[in-house]
């Protein structure tokens, strides 16, 4: 009966990895036996088994050692990985290994390179020479470069639950009920926005346009002015809707103050985009003296990289809009380097464009009033990201009070 | 070509009565001629038409006028109501007509006498001697009671918009845009809440456990002190939480301080349960002493009537709890009596037991994070009920603002 | 320092036993030692871990017991329950132990006896002479009933994963993906309605008024004919609207077939009561050949047992509808014994009464259009409930065509 | 006083038109006096009103004659409209003229000339000499071309209820109750395809992954069988989703037929796309021989014109999808045209991108299973729009059942 060795490391019982990988042996087959287990005894102490797989034939053996893997299950026996050339610009060759959020490192010549950077579905560029390893999307690879296919020589460390910390986020994001005290989890939003910025790391907000009608202005300038926010990531509607705000007090052409429809309201959205048109785009209106106030005005101001990626069902748009997608994403990538918190209120496009850049260890917090939104996005399979279900003004209002005390 | 005239008064354009009649009309077959329209110039002036309806035959005639006096058409040739006596307790004759909760009158020997109260899906029983018109539900009615049975010499006068008024709450309720500012929803629910207090009528407060889930149980507490609830509508869940909150900084055994689960935390709510019931009920542990704090302490200190309605999902329950439906409904409708205005929060349950009492002319506030809930609360077909979609304790964190303000 | 074997039994790997226990014990600041673990090789094998457990005091311990006993962790040394007499008609002593859903036995002079039914939030009354423990609801309990308090003495026997059957229900049941393709899961459901009449056991039907709105009233019918249901929980909506489509076609006045609001329509629904009322009541309506086709005469015929619960939205309510709510649980609770599937249908109300009083070994399949219901029924922290978000007419009409394949 | 004469012409009652107006006015502090009105007597006599409109100043008076223009009111004294130059490639000239998506006329030296196409959110470019004038989007102006400012010399026709027709669709659209009958509204669906089909005018269909998801692709594939789509717009994931299931029976990893998770299934999406760029695109992919079934294989050999437009969320893209949203939203301003009906189905994005091309008079009808979403799809302030909360699957499967019958 073919079998293999494989061992697993850390925090597998509390993280779960263990149950999971023995249930990936069984529920497809395989039988395991526990050759060596030490579960540590405090919270802190680390845990490590080796466990030897069989199945009948070795395509399921394969099979198994594969999905283990995504685990953190590591063969003991182990080869380099295998490489291929790409067929073409923008093609992998078949069977290329697709990433995870995870780290992950790959085995060249008898060593371990880490790829990097760890993000999810991409492939895996090896150059030997240089010993690194680059995971890339589709429009970053080039004929002729070297692609790892298959697993064998991959090792995945997945993001496991740090239980040293063993902090409010922690305890939050692993918890799942929608009923917690919400004034809880925006304590722990506001110490992990603290934290990151404490220890020099960015924070990224993406933000919908939710943030402008529900009045949360304000609050998300003051969050910026007080050098909670490093990066913006949103589409064209935000901007516009702050920039409408700004000059005629109304939103898609209700007036922001006073809830009335005002007078050709509905043409204040176009005739806002017209002028930002007119003036070359925000930056410009910020420093013609057009553009005093509000939220892009505030990015402007306190140097905050801002990165609007354009939408089918944009209006205008703005000439700040990245309005090609490849080059919106290849543009995100670069900014979420550093980043250390990454806060989602009120865009279901935008998160998820995000997430799928960001690797599984950077803490998040997905905030919006449509619970089947927050499930979606927080829901990562890891234990750095947590959800709120609230709505967007008093959210901000109420994380601004707590960063303030 | 059989045909009869009818008469509409009011603000019947801006109220959309006059096209509504004529909709009906022309849609079901029938054939108008507008013998008189005089039209009010300003917002103030009412207006009049008069109507001349004709359809092929008299029985479509009547189909068409039962319909068009829903929207206020008052026949001008009218007759007495017709009266049938109940065939026993508990039922109505056949073709009783059904209220409305728009007022209506009853045509008795030659005189309109006004249905009271105005409440709909009742049946009207007449005293003619004491020239009296009741609305009953079926329990209220008796074998032999005068019961009127079709539409003839019933007048229904739909409650309009109050375009003098021409408040902030009715400019609100009248716009249905989910987008609208948050903020000016709010200060016209606090500025209806003001007035209605000045007037010396009642503030019913309609509220789920989300209350004390979401922490909000401060805020309540304060609206209460300072007068602004004269009567609570709710269920065990909202009590039995309350008083575990109260007793054991817990809500179904989560720290509400803290997030945290705490120790047999999830017992918490049957002991909380168990010691009322040791105690005979909530009134007995506030005077007793063993309860000092939260809100259905502060009802029972400030003197709020409150009725707590029972349902088949409920643990306990609690003493206080009315647990026969057709008893608890019958005392919430002697409780809505004076009532000016409900704010109804988090609770489609109690809601819409509140709103099936309530006139068209009670103004209505509805606030839950769920749209669908809010769309079913507040579209009743009145110029008097406004929908907030937005989450519980911020919503009151934000009304207690204004109204201290 | 002190401490405390426990074991632990059955498939405790793959169910998450293991894990959740010592996550228990780390995370409450406790620690452990793994005298022994055995994990089954295959999936049907069980396992066994025998675990020393010590903190730094014996109120720690106590904690940590009380914790881990819910998972199923049992004391090696062990004692018999402790017994405190009732203080009251229906009031329990302080301290009682509260049951979950899963089977539990109490320990009565050196034996243990299975406590039934298996039902959360109840107390447990011992008889030590007829060597019987019942759980009991509040309303259950008379003064001086012997009482169990503490946990000590109770041995709890988590509901595992039924690797053995590793069938379509149990798989789907612990996936919760939305996107999950929903003919499989209707399939799953299927096959376990088959299982469960084939076993002779009952299935619930537990089923709100969309089941009439959406026109699913036929496909019921075939269910019912077909012997696919035993027993039916509603309230009065889901009558009414039986009848009143039966009677006059319509659905809250809107025109089934057609989608037309009809004369008068809104008044059928008030009509359709009075008349049952009339009558006396769904059977009379049934027997007097007045009510003639719909659900309701459906159940009539087959001698399905219907309980309508009511609630204080209720128009009406119809004679058949127990208005007394404890009344209603206690004959809920009578009436779900030997049930085997329960199928939970477009009402949260009567689904979490329902699901209050089954055991977790009970699968339950809850559909709604509405995924925020879905996912508070469905999670029951069990492997037998499942989740489908989905409309309801399609529903039944799938699930009719599947079991009629 | 200043003050002008309007005229409203049509179904202005009932089409509610009238007394918009009418509040419009006095809403805003001016006074009227119908100097002429000759209502229909019939539900297809059109009706004619004469209407003096004041205001206490000339600014409040052109305000409001903006704002009634809208609903259709037109100046009987009137002018041609005023240009000006754009001042840059992408601007327009202050005030320019915001269309809706109303058919609307502008006065060019005495005589009226349509603006085409009747398009939302443009400004209006005239070409005097050719007496043409045409609804331009920012990136169609260039520097110099005479843009319509101001609302002088614009006549704007209301999409008016189509009373002759009368038929389903209209009454449908018209109702807004979330419970009317689901079968009611699939025919009348069906039906308006039907017509549009035999009208020799083109169904566009806007659709989400959703319809992958659920299994709806075999019935959609039908209904492009049988002639029923002649334009598809959606993205990316729809088209990944729709190659991955024909390749590998697998949506997002999850087998399509079993429900179970397939070994390294969730890198079959990554090798479809990647197989899709190596082949050069869908329509390769089919005439290669590689891509034999599902949606885009109907697409392609049955010449539906498909617009994949590419979003910053997309994992590839395919070839197919174009990734600059300006050319994308161009190249959906070409293929709406001719366009007679638009089904929306499971994607707020590109319905929302549609439905900004598209003119009032278009029918269109709403699909999603969240209300929310078929709420703000479905709320165009016109008689032409329905909606219809429910699954996608068996709304596909009734609909081709209705169809074929």
């Amino acid at each position: 009966m073919p079998g293999e060795i494989v061992e697993l490391r850390g925090h597998i019982v509390d993280s779960l990895l263990l149950p999971k990988v023995l249930d990936e042996i069984t529920g497809r087959g395989g039988v395991f036996e526990l050759e060596e287990l030490r579960i540590g005894r405090r919270r802190t102490d680390p845990s490590h088994a080796r466990i030897r797989v069989e199945a009948d034939d070795p395509d399921l053996l394969e099979e198994i050692l594969t999905r283990i893997q995504e685990h953190g299950a590591e063969l003991v026996d182990t080869e380099d990985v295998h490489l291929a050339p790409a067929p073409g610009d923008g093609v992998f060759p078949d069977r290329f290994y697709v990433t995870s959020n995870h780290p992950c490192s790959v085995r060249v010549a008898g060593r371990y390179i880490p790829v990097s950077p760890v993000r999810m579905d991409c492939a895996v560029v090896v150059d030997a020479g240089a010993s690194t390893a680059r995971a890339v999307r589709f429009a970053g690879v080039r004929q002729g470069d070297p692609v790892v296919v298959g697993h064998r020589g991959v090792r995945v460390r997945p993001v496991q639950r740090d239980v040293r910390r063993a902090d409010h986020f922690e305890f939050m994001a692993s918890e799942t009920s929608a009923e917690k005290p919400k004034g809880v989890v925006i304590r722990a939003i506001a110490a992990a926005m603290r934290e990151t910025r404490d220890a020099g790391q960015k924070v990224l907000l993406v933000a919908g346009p939710a943030v402008v009608h529900t009045g949360a202005v304000p609050h998300v300038v003051r969050l910026i002015e007080a050098g909670y926010v490093q990066v913006l990531f949103s589409g064209n509607a935000l901007a516009v809707h702050d920039v409408e705000r700004a000059w005629y007090g109304t939103s898609l052409g209700i007036d922001v103050e006073h809830g009335r429809p005002v007078e050709a309201g509905h043409q204040h959205h176009l005739h806002a985009i017209n002028r930002v048109r007119a003036l070359g785009g925000i930056h410009a209106a910020v420093e013609t003296g057009a553009l005093t106030t509000g939220l892009m005005h505030a990015c402007v101001r306190r140097n905050v990289e801002f990165l609007l990626a354009g939408s089918v069902r944009d209006d205008g748009p703005l000439p700040d809009v990245i309005v090609d997608m490849v080059h919106a994403q290849r543009e995100m990538g670069l900014r979420v380097e550093g980043v250390g918190f990454a806060l989602m209120v009120a865009t279901m496009l935008h998160s998820i464009a995000a997430g799928n850049l960001l690797p599984a260890s950077c803490r998040i917090a997905c905030v919006d009033i449509n619970p089947a939104v927050v499930t979606k996005l927080a829901d990562r399979g890891s234990f750095h990201a947590i959800g709120l279900v609230t709505d967007v003004e008093p959210f901000f209002h109420e994380l601004l009070t707590v960063l303030e005390a």
